[in-house]
């Protein structure tokens, strides 16, 4: 099973660097932002609501990797195009960015859903994506 | 002569603090990617073709303000609106941010149009905003 | 009553915009680290001890305003004074940022101090600053 | 060769999110910080004086990977560790990044060495990392 979003995204001056460019951490704000709006399309609410529906403490990051392919720089309309696959007590995304259809950023994220750890509070543990989001992302 | 442009904004997860609210440095770079959609919307052109074009070295910040009324939280869509007064020298640009019609944020900034300094390398000048521009806001 | 505090930063590429100095938004997030160092060096704890010691929420901001005299780029070495005033419900802080000893910015702040509502839960309520942390600053 | 550097970083609140973790954009920040560091370790020079000193544009990433091993959260003192090895058209780093001596992030950074493009004005080509930079970290 695997969900595609797409949204456009503005470069901004905030963005860019002394190199006039995007200074690479932004890129990860970015695909941050384009997670939970897969999610947001996926189940019609935002990832607050779903946060709370699914009593989740999240979905953090466990590992990323990105390659930089070409600059894009404050101005640009940018595409992030991202796809989700869910495995059992983990969910990978791909995201691609691309500026006049040439792909400029691609970057891979693993995350794991968290939830409040009753016996060590303040602390959170992964469990498996609802049943519920999954069927979301199934259609 | 004043001129006035609307935008929405979606607050994400990267705006906000372990408040779960907007942590207030992020409204700055909201009102600054609002002050550069206030001159596009005017232009009809980005900000890097309006720097180009005009030979401007930008419009650094000399003194800005801020009231910090309600809070905002990742999920929520805000309404910037952001009001632009030109002097001589100088100009003045008034952002209200609001949620459901209730003000959030209130924020003054006095900005200076700036160019390369000929007789120094490397540094800038303030100089008149260029008339062209105040013809576009002129509408 | 008045409490100052110095410190050194490092302007980093990462605190810079394509005019190759300070993205004036970073200059804020500087002084709320430096508001947090203020009351690190009173209370001889970090800002997360002094919350949880003092059941405290935090300190949002209020209001703040600044001034940008001079740019700073990235590799200079700045110092931040800050310094503190209390009034019965909340509380200003004065900082300056300087490089070889001229001013760059001047910032000023009003937080308060909030607390959790018991009768709104997740939702702060304004509290006067404990008095204990009022003598750690009376020194 | 390879060559190691070592600085203790505060994680601050600007550094987290409302899950009162760390926001893991923020670590690459820090990590791109910490390569700065590197470079002005062994040359003993910033990295603005290192750019101008060896005409270059600077050094911008190719791609990066992190692992997320425990979270970090503000008021930690955290040890950032960053090991650089040459190859001849780019370098790569390694970031370890530990809190009481257990290790929470791990990132490799694989970057180019630019300098201006003469035939395309505006544009970077790159270029060999200098001879008189290799010596320095041969120490």
């Amino acid at each position: 099973m695997s969900f595609t979003n797409s949204r456009k995204i503005r470069i901004e001056w905030s963005h860019c660097d002394p190199a006039g460019i995007v200074f690479y951490p932004r890129y990860f704000e970015i695909f941050d932002n384009s997670t939970a709006a897969l999610f947001e399309r996926a189940l019609g609410m935002t990832m607050h609501e779903m946060f709370r529906t699914f009593h989740s403490a999240g979905y953090p990051m466990a590992r990323t990797r990105a390659r930089f392919i070409r600059p894009t720089r404050y101005g640009d309309d940018v595409i992030v195009d991202s796809t989700v696959e869910f495995s059992r007590a983990s969910f990978s995304i791909e995201h691609r960015l691309s500026h006049d259809n040439l792909t400029c950023v691609q970057c891979s994220e693993t995350r794991v859903w968290v939830v409040p750890d009753p016996e060590h509070p303040g602390q959170v543990k992964s469990h498996p994506v609802p049943e519920a989001i999954l069927e979301k992302f199934r259609g």
